[in-house]
């Protein structure tokens, strides 16, 4: 039997490729149990699933949510800053508590990098990291990846480029680790105040030109640009970044011919991409949402089962 | 098998008299179902139904989610402004993520006029109109029209007058469109800050005067005043407001004697209906609440089976 | 049969020892069938429970989902205040709706004393006090003296001493009540700002002196200073409250042997507590957390079997 810590997903990061296979198995054979409209919908029933959101979100909340509900079990939803849930609590002593509430896997989303570590190492509990600040998001990395491959085959020698904020990024961080752990040759690209030379220490290519970053990927990874984080220092404003950043048709020629679009949300539709490539054949930008519920429910059942 | 848009429900305006009689007859026989302890808590297992509420509103929403979970559907409900939810994303990138969540029907309610007929157009789901600004509030009227007919039998040639704010109410023009459709002869009362006359070129009988307006009516709708909507400009005062438009004893005097009295809530006691008369055996304003289960009920299941 | 206000939770002191017994019984039981993974999860299916929030609660309100779905009842929580929820309406009318909404129980928190009460006059449904005001918290009760009695045995005889905030506490109330009717001997403990003489009327134990509070006491219950409640004049700060009254590892040498210590959380750690003790085989405060479920399910079992 795998401890409360192997059962916990903690980053892309800490993930083996075996585990990492294991789980898009997994999401691969519940896609499919819906296309036949087989019921999946009791491997973990009599479960009680807490979702801790510290931090606001409702995208990836609802997913876990729907694939909670989807294998059976219970799903409780915490939702809260400190003033209203935890009045002055500790981490160590809410997770304690939620524990204590009869639960089987917490799900966190939390503003501090590595609390969802500090977590597994406090509480006898599978922690499914649903965001930890600017550090990882591993539950988008795997439907990501899982994406990539609906789309690419083995992703092994594949040129991927993630544009955008890499710097605060915890998205770009989770898919680096992944698809690095899986043999993709990974390209970060974004103006340099968003993507410092220093990330090229990761052994990944680093580029800041548009051009030069799209062609000969297999697949373009955008970012959001979060107006609401950023600081007008950044860059000069949000039509300049679009201007020298964002996807349109003219740069799309510079695009491989079947080269695919991934976006992890909401999009900012004439900003880091024009409406039209938004659209076009090459987005795969809903079929991460609909594979997101598959790739979280073979996360949540893999840490119970 | 009926297409998306002829799944949805978007306006009373829309719906034919068969449609109509349809969804009511569905609802009658789920609300027997429940007097006789059957169990309908299985026709919609599996599917997912996604309440998308931008535009806040507990009682509608909470109504919704109890009828989607009264048939074993799982109710997913996303509640919020442009800033917490969708982040300048577009509606109709919204609605597809729902739909890419796995929504089997969307649920909306939106302070725009039209959006539920917007979004059948560009999402392959039923849509069901929650509320579209002071558009239209089609469920309502549905169970409206069911509690008519329980208390006075077929409408067709009823005199109904629905009295109060008829410029600002979407409930008002449901109820309009539906017990028009239905044959019943609708009277239309107010001040004529809330009721211009050029409501009378839709057909109906326009009065500003409250005596008049109760008498020979078989039902009264009331509306509720919405303080917080209105401005001063439409009547002098609240009290101003009940001293002249008001039900009470005294105009109850002009009222036939079988005829009942109806309400949206919340009651507003003391204002557009005395207390007296909420509590009295013409009141049936509970009526409605409950069986607005059975018509959300149908009105899903319609939509989905 | 009982009538609906038999079937209610209003308060501990409108409670028997009968009653008082028959709940823990229950609980007991289903602790039990937890232990041994014996299906409770159908008991109550069909039944809808509603929580009625009219003041923000996290942790109870979560608590008594958790306690409703694992019955197998469906658990609809209405949050709000007045202007969100009610809009003006009576709370009477609002219960009412509530009932109307299909609801077979009321848990309510409310902020006025006695709304539970008033509400079980006038709506024919079990009502579940789940904090009004700073008037009783049954709930809380009970599964204090539940966690007691697993770890005291019989509490009749038994010296319970209850320090804190007494004057503002329904916590501290409701068990007054409930350990008196079973018996035990109470001491109330706190500085006289939040402890008045006149509890003294109550029959109980006054003691404004903390090594005189804890000697000789079974269980200490420490009750949570809520800073966001308090004036500044009740106490000079909470590092002087922490000082006379926070128990800690020298007051710890003054406490029986086999002295157990309660809390009904949120922890303030190094305020009313020390985190040695909090952490001590002395605390039993995650499993009055952990209890707190089974207790709730049998108070919900007993409203509506």
């Amino acid at each position: 039997m795998k401890t409360a810590i192997n059962k916990s997903l903690l980053g892309m990061e800490f993930l083996s490729i075996q585990e990492i296979e294991n789980i898009l198995k997994t999401a691969s054979e519940f896609k499919q149990q819906k296309k036949e409209l087989l019921p999946t919908s009791k491997l973990l029933a009599g479960k009680r699933v807490i979702n801790l959101f510290m931090e606001p979100s409702t995208r990836t909340r609802i997913a876990f949510e729907i694939a909670t509900k989807s294998l059976g079990a219970d799903a409780i939803s915490i939702l809260g800053d400190a003033s209203s849930l935890t009045k002055g609590e500790t981490l160590e002593d809410t997770a304690k508590n939620v524990k204590a509430l009869g639960a089987d896997a917490i799900v966190i989303r939390h503003s501090s990098p590595g609390s969802p570590l500090l977590l597994s190492n406090m509480v006898e509990l599978p922690i499914i990291n649903a965001g930890d600040g600017a550090h990882e998001h591993p539950s988008q990395a795997l439907l990501d990846i899982f994406t990539l491959r609906e789309n690419l085959g083995n992703i092994n020698g594949k040129h991927i480029t993630i544009l955008g904020d890499i710097l605060f990024s915890r998205v770009a961080r989770s898919n680096l680790w992944g698809l690095s752990r899986l043999g993709a040759k990974v390209t970060l690209a974004g103006p340099s105040t968003l993507l410092p030379d220093e990330f090229a220490k990761l052994g990944v290519r680093i580029s800041h030109n548009l051009e030069d970053a799209v062609a000969g990927a297999d697949a373009i990874m955008l970012l959001r640009i979060q107006h609401e984080r950023q600081q007008a220092s950044h860059f000069p404003s949000l039509s300049e970044y679009s201007k020298i950043f964002g996807l349109n048709p003219i740069i799309e020629q510079k695009m491989k011919k079947e080269a695919i679009i991934l976006h992890p949300g909401p999009l900012n539709r004439g900003a880091e991409i024009d409406t039209k490539l938004a659209d076009s054949d090459r987005s795969v930008i809903l079929d991460q949402v609909a594979n997101g519920i598959f790739v979280r429910m073979a996360i949540l059942y893999n840490s119970m089962k």
